[in-house]
């Protein structure tokens, strides 16, 4: 298979080189990544400033460097760059969690849904982190094996999927469960602050309110399970559509 | 009514300069908006440096201005500045269009999305520019006298609008209709160039093609109509699951 290689944490982040390692033993992987970390980057992309691409040498093989974001970077490499078409985008495995609606402010779905928007399957992988727990080795072979497995199915279906696993290692892992996205509520997001010129600041924080719902992907990850989530890119709510059509406008 | 009010193109873009006019005749109107232009960066949220707020006196009144993106502004503004939680959170008027999937690259939808996501309703809102046409006067009496026949409504049902008004004076447009998102594919994204010292480097462009889809917003926008589309936030592709099941892991 031909494979385009990207994600968010950028090019020398460790989930995107172990995959890389462990891919380009039976496909031919075309690695096009940020030049930086951006994360929580959203499905930003770049109209204001020229992007650059850069060659770069990895231990896993050549990877192509780029000034932008990981949308940036999916656009440039299957309209500019890449030789040939692939047949499959993926994106990780991101350095944390990308569960429940929290896949709106993540670069490494978004990379995802913008090869998906091009026309081709895509697959966005990240590692949920907990402690010391950083092995990436169980997800890179957990991706090499499913190709080998279902990747025509994946290929040929056009599937956008959002896959996660959970903070344990390989032997640990109890299954792959077939997912939809919870919902994740954040409490006490700001942590408010005086800087030494009395000034008044903000940072981002708060703790997750997490609803462990039923069949969710966050419920999955809590049990030990991969999380495999189906994704669709129309946001339109037809159930809708016909009580507003009543209103008068 | 109590709104919280934003965009994408910053404090001083005229949409929503013109907007907090109309609307704070009859509203208790509270703006927090972007320091600086901030379009097309997505759902970017800003976690690695501190936000700070500002007060700025406008023609129309006193707006916050804030060093982050729009999805910041909505965040801190409803869980950290606000000194009452706002009936409703309104994002625009941006200038230019956010119809079909181009909503992802959003920040003006993504304001309204992170609204929602807090719980509250919310409508994007946005208007086609063509030639030189800018006048916001329409779309601004439009959402205000919308406010008046069905503010209610709107609110009760915690409804997620994406409102978009064709390039053309008031007298002209046709009505409402309500769409559904269609499928923008750009062609010939990117314009790749030789910079003085002989470097490649890209600019992102393109034309888009548009699908004009039956009900689809970009007709409604094309026939001459306001368009407002229901929005969902669950990306779960739901039909898909049971196929996937059947699936080995």
């Amino acid at each position: 298979m031909k494979i385009l290689l990207t994600n968010d944490d950028g090019l020398y982040a460790p989930g995107i080189n172990r995959l890389y390692q462990v891919l380009k033993e039976k496909h031919t992987v075309y690695m096009v990544a940020p030049e930086r970390e951006m994360s929580a980057t959203g499905h930003a992309i770049t109209l204001h400033k020229p992007l650059r691409v850069k060659e770069v040498e990895l231990e896993a093989g050549i990877a192509r460097a780029v000034n932008g974001t990981p949308s940036d970077c999916v656009k440039l490499a299957l309209e500019a760059i890449l030789p040939t078409p692939p047949d499959l985008v993926i994106s990780g495995i991101n350095s944390g969690p990308n569960l429940g609606n929290d896949v709106f402010y993540s670069g490494t779905v978004s990379a995802a849904v913008e090869g998906f928007f091009l026309g081709y399957p895509a697959l966005a992988v990240s590692l949920v982190l907990e402690d010391d727990f950083r092995d990436f080795s169980f997800g890179a072979y957990y991706i090499n094996e499913l190709l080998s497995r279902n990747g025509s199915k994946i290929v040929d279906g056009k599937y956008l999927l959002n896959i996660n696993f959970p903070p344990i290692p390989g032997e640990e892992v109890k299954g792959t469960k077939i997912t939809r996205l919870s919902k994740r509520n954040y409490s006490n997001i700001f942590d408010q602050r005086i800087d030494p010129r009395g000034q008044k600041y903000y940072w981002m924080t708060g703790s997750i309110e997490e609803k462990e719902e039923k069949e969710s992907d966050t419920l999955a990850i809590k049990e030990g399970f991969v999380s495999v989530t189906p994704l669709c890119v129309d946001l339109t709510n037809h159930q809708e559509i016909p009580e507003l059509r009543k209103m008068e406008w």
